[in-house]
């Protein structure tokens, strides 16, 4: 194996070595570890963009995309975010505070529910070095150890962050360890050897469907997939249309290239007529681009409402992009069946103002989160309360939606008795007979 | 690809086109499947018990260990207890009818979390014919589809079981692939079959290590680990000695073959010669043979107690037999130590009357059960109080010990607003900047 392999395994041990004291440390040590960090992050401001701008004209020279460029990018600005985010997650409230109670069994046990840290957390991302220190901060905040893998073009940042965390764990007296960040080498050794580990209790992808689908199938640890997102809107019969457009609008233009922006309009084919020309005008008028199913195609032609013809590929592609498809479909059924064909269980909404057709679309769609007569776009950790997220949950286990501080835990049952065992109990309890023993 | 994975593909496929009737019926639908499957089981008797007959003649043919020949017949005391079993299930609360709460979100949008059912659960298992009907029972009361994979020594029996499940199903207007069982071949083309499907919300293997390994490797589906339990029992220096006599024993004795007996003994070194012969005697005179480290070997031979020494390999062996390894340790550090390295974070117990030792073993052992003063017997949906289970998980995410009817279940977010849209909710709202959007 090569050497960047060999460096994350050797990462992965020590923080797994050093994740028991973060486990044990108070609330108190990890809210101050993050204050420490935003300090740290604006005490290093001049070597981070320093090192930021060689990452940055390097990527430059190498032809690196526009639009990754902008990710990678660091500014004072940002830099004060970053900041700004670690001394906002130090503010929440503690997650291992809340307990997941107690009751007695009938042996008499009394068995509680604690919460605790999960442990050590993988967390495999690109180019973003923000997401190394939000990563990191919601990570210790819960009581976790974590690795985190960020993208190649951002070594030299990566380097000074890494620095960065370790005096700011350090001078909390908390194992300068416990936040290892890795960065890959052309050979991906880095991203192997986290796949390959038995260390982690969590793995957590952060991009695109490419990156997820790959950490799915090669982690040997317990992953949460997050952030893919093909998302529609279902304009109804019984929408009102001021409020279909807006939503429309907002689901589409807020912010496209995010996971809960909306990328397929379906519009019930009762309301067409009316509805299309006015739906593709405003789209058109933020500059998106259409593409739409024969029905809807000619609807907005006639309208004057310039659009493309789809093809099957296009119900299934998330654009993240100035472009939209259409389709009109039949009623609330209609909409449903698209959406349990190509949809990704993240975000899907319906405007309608009938409390059948939203019962049937909030019951038929399986997404992590259905709205009514809102847009796609409030599904996210901040506007839902949660203070942080990890990413957005597209699965059904653990945690369904935004991923906060909460799913950063577990439960661990202490159960204190006065001697109780379980054959003299068995023969006092009338049990099923055959039950699993 | 062979027979057996070409229909055990199609069996998946079946299941899963069912899967939305079933999360569409009512709890009553739900309880009258079960209570249809418990008379349905009994009037199959002859022919399930003819067919068990079979399975079992040929299996003893085949060589077949005894044990697992016990765990593959059937008799007129075990089929009955199957039918208690799923009539049991229909008597249980309904999964789904409590849901997650709601709120309102600071954009004024309702935010309701609904228990919903996971969706397809793929269960991999062994020759056990009762497992079929339990894990059955128990992803349709919480409105799933399954498709499950029993040993291929149980081949007639689990024909005749899939017939009852179909007949059950379809008496009650449910589809009658909602439940699939799959037999495999030689080849394992079932097994492949699944590990390799994008159908499934979830796979459980039950059964021992290696199958749960394979299953954790190769599965694309999301994974519930259970069953691999070494787990301990520690004598803390400040136990009483009856008591710890007591758990010691019922945790070792009460049925060895099962995932929450105990394998390893710890003793705390300052007890260890007050309690070491006596322990020693006690599980002695059950019938177990002892494995010892060299103090407790020198101290139970001194003392006339047969015991052999114990080599590194003992402490991770899950004997699943009348064996236990005993070592000596030093206090409640030491005790944490050794479960820490050896343990499979299933059950461990702590017998002791220091609330500090119990509180540091609870404190630093990481396990989904710690007990203190009780077996580690109890780790058991039923003496939980879950009424049934598909299993014991020992990983952290979702669920941790008893895998119960929740854990079958998730939750959908469904959020209902007036035309909310971010756009304008993000311009009146203060933010943090750079927040993820």
């Amino acid at each position: 194996m090569n050497d960047a392999y060999e460096r994350a395994r050797q990462a992965i041990e020590a923080a797994h070595g050093a994740k028991d004291a973060l486990g044990a440390a108070s609330a108190s040590t990890r809210d101050a570890a993050l204050l420490a960090l935003a300090e740290a992050l604006e005490e290093g401001a001049d070597a981070l963009l320093e090192a930021n701008a060689r990452d940055v004209e390097a990527a430059r020279r190498g032809g690196l995309a526009p639009a990754l460029l902008g990710r990678l990018g660091l500014d004072g600005r940002r830099l004060a975010g970053m900041a700004a985010r670690a001394r906002a997650v130090a503010a929440l409230p503690d997650p291992l505070a809340l307990g997941g109670g107690a009751r007695i069994l009938p042996s008499g046990i009394r068995l509680e529910a604690r919460r605790v840290p999960l442990g050590l957390i993988g967390v495999v991302y690109e180019s973003r070095p923000d997401v190394t220190t939000e990563v990191a901060g919601i990570a210790l905040k819960a009581g976790n150890a974590a690795v985190l893998r960020g993208g190649r073009e951002a070594e030299a940042t990566q380097g000074v962050l890494a620095d960065i965390l370790a005096g700011a764990l350090g001078r909390v007296g908390l194992p300068s360890d416990a936040v290892r960040v890795v960065t890959d080498d052309a050979e991906r050794g880095g991203f192997k050897a986290m796949m390959e580990s038995d260390r982690f209790d969590l793995v957590v992808p952060r991009g695109g469907a490419g990156l997820i689908e790959r950490v799915r199938r090669e982690a040997h640890a317990p992953v949460i997939e997050t952030g893919v997102g093909n998302c529609h809107v279902y304009v109804d019969g019984a929408a009102d249309l001021d409020m279909a457009e807006a939503i429309v609008v907002d689901a589409k233009v807020d912010n496209p290239a995010v996971c809960n922006a909306a990328e397929t309009i379906l519009v019930d084919a009762a309301l067409a007529e009316a509805a299309l020309p006015r739906l593709g005008r405003a789209l058109a008028a933020q500059g998106v681009r259409l593409r739409a199913c024969p029905r809807s195609l000619a609807l907005l032609r006639s309208a004057g409402v310039p659009a493309e013809a789809a093809d099957e590929a296009d119900w299934g592609t998330e654009y993240l992009d100035l472009v939209a498809a259409v389709r009109v479909v039949e009623g609330v059924e209609g909409a449903v069946e698209h959406i349990r064909r190509y949809g990704t269980r993240h975000s899907e909404a319906i405007v309608t103002d009938s409390l059948t057709a939203a019962e049937r679309f909030a019951a038929g769609v399986d997404a992590a989160a259905v709205y009514v007569n809102a847009s796609t776009r409030f599904t996210d950790g901040y506007e839902w309360g949660l203070g942080a997220e990890v990413g957005i949950s597209t699965q059904k286990l653990h945690v369904r939606g935004p991923v906060g501080l909460e799913a950063l835990t577990t439960l661990k049952y202490v159960a204190v008795g006065s001697g109780q065992v379980r054959g003299t109990v068995a023969r006092r309890m009338a049990r099923v007979d055959n039950q699993p023993v």
